[in-house]
C-alpha cells in the first residue's frame, strides 16, 4: 500500500511538522503520521510563541529555513519584544497567537509540499532489523517502510491526565493516549523516564471584567519572527494582567490535600520553571501575589487562557480560587486546568544529529527528549528533520554548536548533562548570548541553512544586504566627520560632553547616550545619510559597534574553545582504559561517547583533570 | 460551582449547536457541554449541506430562525440548486462546505451569544428525581443543575469503529467514545438499540488526476441558503465525477471475508440510501459502475472527500480498489474510511416536542434519535431546544405539522413510525411536497419563528415585504392586458398559440411555454413592469401561478385531514377499552399516546377501521 518513504515523522506536533517540512524540502519523500490530522500543530498550552530565549530560537529557526517563524508571523494577534530596556542580547520577540490560525497555517503549509504525504493513524511500533529502523507499524498493523524515522510523540506516550483524584488516559485534553512505543523501546535497551506538565483553566472572555486590570498592549510598531516579508501587524489585541492574593491562594490550599503532585499520586517531574500556582504558593509561601496574564486565544473567539495559573487541583477549587481574582468575579470556565504525566527518553542517549544510539536512522525530537515549550520541540524537529534527510542520503551531520546558536546549546546540554525536570531554555544557558541575538540570526545561519538545501536563496539574498548595508553604514559613519560648532549645541542637549575637534558619527555612536536616532538629529546632512537605511540596518550597526568589545570578548573565547571542539575523539575509544580517572567520569564517558574533547569536558560528573587525562590518552 | 441553568445541551453537534442557539436566543440561560471544544460542529463525514429534500430542512431552519443556513452561507465553497430541471417542489439548494470554517463559525455564533456558557467535558449521567430530570453529572463528578436537558449525543454513545477485521472505541475517528448514558437510560426503562454508518477515504488532492474525470462546477447565478442577507459567493470551487468499474469492484471484492459488515461483526442497521461501496457491489451486482463525486474538503486545503465510495473494508482493499478509478492511479490515502456502530434511542419513546415520556424534562435530538445527516439532526436540536425553553418557562409547546414544514414530516414520522434503520429525509416523506417548497420556507415558517422569539424581526419585515411584492406582482399581472398584434409574433416564435383577442399576463403565463423570462419579451412596457422586481419575487409568482391547480389540491387536502388532526385524545384514554381492535392496533396505540386521531392514523400498525372505533369511543 506504501511506497519506501525517505523519511517518516511520527507526529504532527511542533517537533514533527519542522521536521517533515524541513526534510521533504531538502528533497527527501516524507509521510508524517499523526493520531489526528484535525490538531497538526495544535498548540497544546498557551497561544503564544517567542519570549525569553524561546525567540531567538524561533529566529534561528526562520533562518535556517524552517517554519516556526513564519507560521507565527502569519497567525500572530499582539507581538512585543521583551527586554528592549536591556542589552540586545536579551531581546526577545514574543507573539500572542490565534491558535486556531495557527494551526491551520501549519497544515496548509505542510500540505502545499509536495514531498509532504499524510497518514492518520497511531504508530504502535517500530520496525527494526540489525539495530537499524527500517519502518514503522500502525494500530491497524500497516507496515510503512523508511530509510529513517523521526520520533515526536510530544505528551502522548503513556499520557495520563489528572485533574484533583481523578485521572484517565490521554496525550492532551479530550485526545487518546499512545501507546506500544515506550515499551518496544525499553524492550531494545533504551531506558524511559516519567515527566509532568501542567496547564491552566480555560474561561469565557465574557465573564472578565477588565477594568480591574492593567492592559498590556502590543508594541507600537510592531516587528515580527520572519526575516522573509511576512507582514508585521497593523492591528492587534490587548492582554490583560491581574495578580492573585491572600483570598486565592487560601482557596487553592482547601484542595491540596487532593492534589495531586503533593498527594505523591504523580511521579513525573514537572518544570521548575513553569510551575504550577498550587507550586507558587506553596514554595514561595512569603509571597502575597503572583502575576496572571489574560491572554486572548485567538482574533474572534472568547476564550481566554489563564497564564500564571497552571494547576491540576480539583475543578470546583480552580473555579473557587478565579473568582477571587480581581476581574474574575464572575467568572465562567470552559475548561478547567489539568497536570500530564508522560513519558520521555533521557537524551543522553542521542548523538548530536538527535538520532538515537542504539537504533541507526532513528531520531528523537521534542518533548520526549526531556524539554518543555513549542520552540524548543520545534528547533529540535528541525534538526532531526535535517539529519534524518542528510543521513538518508548518506550526507554529512548537520549540527550547529554553543556559539552558533541557541539550537546548539539546547541539543549540546541536552545530550551532554540529560535533564531531571522538563528542560527549558533561558539566555543564561548560553555563555555566548552576546554572540546568539535575535537581531543576527539570519548572519549567523542562513548561509549554513541554503548550503544544506533549506533556506532559500531569497533568504541567503536577503542576508547578504543586510551585511553588505551593514558594513557600508558602518563605513560611511567612520568617514563621514562632524564638527564642534556643527553639533555641540545638541551635544550638549543630549546630555553628553561636547566635542573638541572633528570626531566620526562612529565614535559619538560609541557613547552611551547616543543611538542612530540621536545621531540623526545632529545636522541635516547625517539625518540625510541615516534616512536610506532600514531600521534592520540601524539596529545591526547600532548593536555592533556599541556591543563591539563585548562581542569580541565572546569570539575570542569561541576561538579557544573551539580548539578543544575540533579536538575529535575516535568513536571506538576505549574509556575503560582510563584508570586513573574517577569512575563516575569513566562510566558518563562510556556512556555518552563524546565526539571531541569540548564535549567531553561538559558532560556533567567528568571533571577538568578527567579531560587532561583522556587528553593524554589521546596523545596529546 | 455552577449556578442552575434553564436548559442544558449535551453534545455540540449540528443537533447541539442548534438546540443551544434556539433555547438561548428565546432567553434561557444554556450551558452547551461538549467533549471537546475543538470539534464543535464537525461535520463528521461528507463537507456539504443541504441536498433533495434536506436542503429544504436547512431553509426551514433558518426560516425559523436557526444557524444552520447561515454558517452554511459563511463556509461554502461551491452552491448548487438541484433539480432545477423538475417542478419547483423538487428544487433543493446543497453547497460543498469549507469543513474548518463550517465549525469555527458555528463556534463564533454561538460565542457571541452572551446566554450560551460552554464546558468541556463529558457528561456520563443524568440527575433525575421522580422521573423528571434536574441536571447532568459529568466524569469529573460534576454535578450541574437545569430546569431541562437536551440530549444529542450523536454517533457517541458506546462507538465502536471498524475497519476491515479491527475494530475500537471512538465517536468518529480519533475522538473518544461517551459512557455511561445508555446503561443509565435503560435502567430507567428506555429501549435502545444499535445503528451503524460509514464513511469513505479521505485522499490527497493533489495525487488525483482531474484530466480523467469530469468538472462539475457551481451553478453560474449561485444562490444561498439562509433569508437574511447573507453574501452569495463570488467564487467557488469545482467537484469532479468518476466512476467504479469492474477492477475497482474485484479489488473490493478480495476484501469481503474481511468486512465487518459482511461477516456479521457489525450489529447495527446502516442507512440503506446512503450505502458503503461494498453493499452497492453487493446489492446491484448488475451494474458495472458507480458515481463518484470528488469533493474539496475547502477552500485552501488539499484534502479530498471520496464521495460515494464510503467503506470499512481493510485500509490495503481500500487503497487498491481506489487506485483503479480513473484519475486515482495515483490516489495517496490521508485517512482509511471505517463504519461505527452507536447506541440510539427508538424515537417512538419521544413526544411531538421531542421530549422524552418516560421522563420529563428531557428532551433527544440528533442521531441518538435513529435518523441520519447534518440537516436532519440540525432540525431537531432546534425543535428540542425551543421546546426545552417553552418547557422551562412553562409555555406552550412548538410544533409543527406535516404540511407546515419537513421539520414535521420529519419528526411525524420518528415518534409514530420509528425507524429500524438510520432515517433519511426525501421528498417522497412529505405527502404536501408542492407546499413544502425551498422557495416558501419563509412564509410558512418565519412567523411562528417570531411569535416564539426566535426568529428576528428583520426576518419578518423581509418576509412580509416578499409576501406583498408577489401579491402586488399577480395583481398587475392579471391588470396588464396585451393584444394579439403586440405580441403574436413573439408568441409565435416562442412555439405558443397566438391570441385572437387582449389577454392578461397573467393567463399567459400559465402557458408551458411561458416563463417570465419570456413574459419580458412580450413588449418594452411588460420589460418595465417586471424589471423592478427581484428574482426571488418572480421565482415565487411564476411558481404560484404555474402550479396553482397544484397548490389547491395539496391545501385542500391539508384542510381535510386537519379535521382529524384537531380531535385530539385526551392523554389519560384508557386503549385497553378498545376491546374490538387489534391487539397490535391497541399496543401501538397504548404505546405512542397519540395525541390527535390525525397521529393514530399515522401509526404502523394501527389499520383505518382501527381509528374508526376510536373515535366512536372518544363520541364521535
Ligand atoms: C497539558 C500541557 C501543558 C503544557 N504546559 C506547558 C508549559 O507550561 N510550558 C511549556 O513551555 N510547554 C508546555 N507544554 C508543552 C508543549 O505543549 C510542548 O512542549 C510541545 O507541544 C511539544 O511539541 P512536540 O512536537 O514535541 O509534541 P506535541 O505538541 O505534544 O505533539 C505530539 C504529536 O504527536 C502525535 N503522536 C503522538 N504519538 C503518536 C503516535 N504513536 N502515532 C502517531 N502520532 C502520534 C500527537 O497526535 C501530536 O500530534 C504543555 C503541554 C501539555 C500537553
Ligand atoms: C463515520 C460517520 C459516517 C457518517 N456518514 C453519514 C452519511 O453517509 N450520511 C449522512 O447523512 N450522515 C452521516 N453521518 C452522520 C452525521 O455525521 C450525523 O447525522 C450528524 O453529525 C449528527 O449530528 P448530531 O448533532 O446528532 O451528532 P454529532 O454530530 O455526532 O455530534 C455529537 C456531539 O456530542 C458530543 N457528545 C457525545 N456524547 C457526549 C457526552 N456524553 N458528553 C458531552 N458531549 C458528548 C460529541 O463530542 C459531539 O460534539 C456519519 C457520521 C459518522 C460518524
Amino acid at each position: 500500500m506504501y511506497k519506501q518513504y525517505d523519511v517518516i515523522v511520527v507526529g504532527a506536533g511542533h517537533a514533527g511538522c519542522e521536521a517533515a517540512h524541513a526534510a521533504a524540502t531538502m528533497g527527501s519523500s516524507v509521510l508524517l503520521i499523526t493520531m489526528n490530522m484535525h490538531t497538526i500543530a495544535q498548540m497544546s498550552c498557551n497561544p503564544a510563541m517567542g519570549g525569553v530565549a524561546k525567540g531567538q530560537i524561533v529566529r534561528e529557526i526562520d533562518a535556517l529555513g524552517g517554519m516556526s517563524g513564519i507560521i507565527s508571523d502569519k497567525s500572530m494577534i499582539q507581538f512585543r519584544m521583551l527586554n528592549r530596556s536591556k542589552g540586545p542580547a536579551m531581546w526577545s520577540p514574543r507573539c500572542q497567537s490565534d491558535r486556531m490560525k495557527f494551526a491551520e497555517e501549519w497544515r496548509y503549509a505542510l500540505e502545499q509540499n509536495l514531498n509532504v504525504d499524510f497518514w492518520q493513524e497511531m504508530v504502535s511500533e517500530l520496525l527494526v532489523e540489525n539495530n537499524k529502523v527500517i519502518g514503522v507499524k500502525t494500530q491497524l498493523g500497516i507496515e510503512i517502510k523508511a530509510k529513517a524515522v523521526v520520533l515526536t510523540n510530544g505528551t502522548f506516550l503513556n499520557g495520563l491526565i489528572h485533574i484533583g483524584e481523578k485521572n484517565f488516559g490521554g496525550g492532551r485534553t479530550a485526545e487518546g493516549k499512545a501507546t506500544g512505543i515506550t515499551e518496544q523501546l525499553v524492550r531494545l535497551g533504551f531506558e524511559a523516564g516519567r515527566m509532568k506538565t501542567g496547564t491552566p483553566p480555560r474561561v469565557d472572555g465574557r465573564s472578565l471584567d477588565y477594568s480591574k486590570m492593567e492592559e498590556q498592549k502590543g508594541d507600537e510598531s510592531p516587528n515580527k519572527f520572519s526575516y522573509l516579508d511576512t507582514k508585521p501587524l497593523s492591528e492587534q489585541r490587548s492582554c490583560w494582567i491581574t495578580y492573585t492574593n491572600q483570598a486565592v491562594h487560601d482557596e487553592l490550599k482547601t484542595g491540596f490535600d487532593k492534589s495531586p503532585m503533593f498527594s505523591g499520586r504523580i511521579k513525573g517531574l514537572g518544570p521548575r520553571y513553569c510551575p504550577s500556582v498550587e507550586d507558587k504558593i506553596n514554595r514561595f509561601a512569603d509571597k502575597d501575589r503572583h502575576q496572571i496574564f489574560v491572554e486572548p486565544e485567538g482574533w474572534n473567539t472568547v476564550e481566554v487562557y489563564v497564564n500564571g495559573f497552571s494547576t491540576s487541583l480539583p475543578e470546583d477549587v480552580q473555579y473557587n480560587a478565579l473568582r477571587k481574582i480581581p476581574g474574575f468575579e464572575n467568572v465562567k470556565m470552559f475548561r478547567p486546568g489539568y497536570a500530564i504525566e508522560y513519558d520521555y527518553f533521557p537524551p543522553t542517549q542521542l548523538k548530536s544529529t538527535l538520532e538515537t544510539k542504539l537504533v541507526e536512522n532513528l531520531f528523537f525530537a521534542g518533548q520526549i527528549n526531556g524539554t518543555t515549550g513549542y520552540e524548543e520541540a520545534a528547533c529540535q524537529g528541525l534538526m532531526a528533520g535535517i539529519n534524518a534527510h542528510q543521513k538518508s542520503e548518506n550526507k554529512a551531520d548537520f549540527t550547529l554548536n554553543r556559539s552558533e546558536a541557541y539550537i546548539g546549546v539546547l541539543i549540546d546540554d541536552l545530550i551532554n548533562k540529560g535533564t531531571e525536570e522538563p528542560y527549558r531554555m533561558f539566555t543564561s544557558r548560553a555563555e555566548y548570548r552576546t554572540l546568539l541575538r535575535q537581531d543576527n540570526a539570519d548572519i549567523r545561519l542562513t548561509q549554513k541553512g541554503f548550503e544544506i538545501g533549506l533556506a532559500s536563496e531569497e533568504r541567503v539574498k536577503n542576508v547578504n544586504t543586510k551585511i553588505e548595508q551593514s558594513k557600508f553604514l558602518t563605513e560611511e559613519l567612520k568617514i563621514k566627520k562632524v564638527k564642534p560648532d556643527e553639533v555641540n549645541n545638541i551635544l550638549e542637549s543630549l546630555g553628553t560632553s561636547t566635542l573638541r575637534e572633528g570626531t566620526s558619527l562612529l565614535n559619538l555612536l560609541k557613547r552611551p547616550n547616543i543611538g542612530i536616532e540621536e545621531l540623526k538629529t545632529l545636522t541635516p546632512e547625517v539625518e540625510e545619510l541615516i534616512r536610506n537605511y532600514s531600521t534592520e540596518i540601524l539596529e545591526q550597526v547600532e548593536i555592533n559597534v556599541k556591543y563591539e568589545s563585548y562581542i569580541e570578548k565572546e569570539q575570542l573565547m569561541v576561538e579557544k574553545v573551539s580548539r578543544l571542539e575540533n579536538l575529535l575523539i575516535p568513536e571506538s575509544f576505549d574509556y575503560s582504559k582510563l584508570t586513573t580517572i574517577s569512575i563516575e567520569g569513566r562510566q558518563k564517558l562510556a556512556k555518552i561517547k563524546p565526539a571531541t574533547i569540548g564535549q567531553a569536558s561538559r558532560i556533567s560528573g567528568v571533571s577538568a583533570s578527567d579531560v587532561s587525562v583522556l587528553m593524554v590518552y589521546m596523545g596529546r
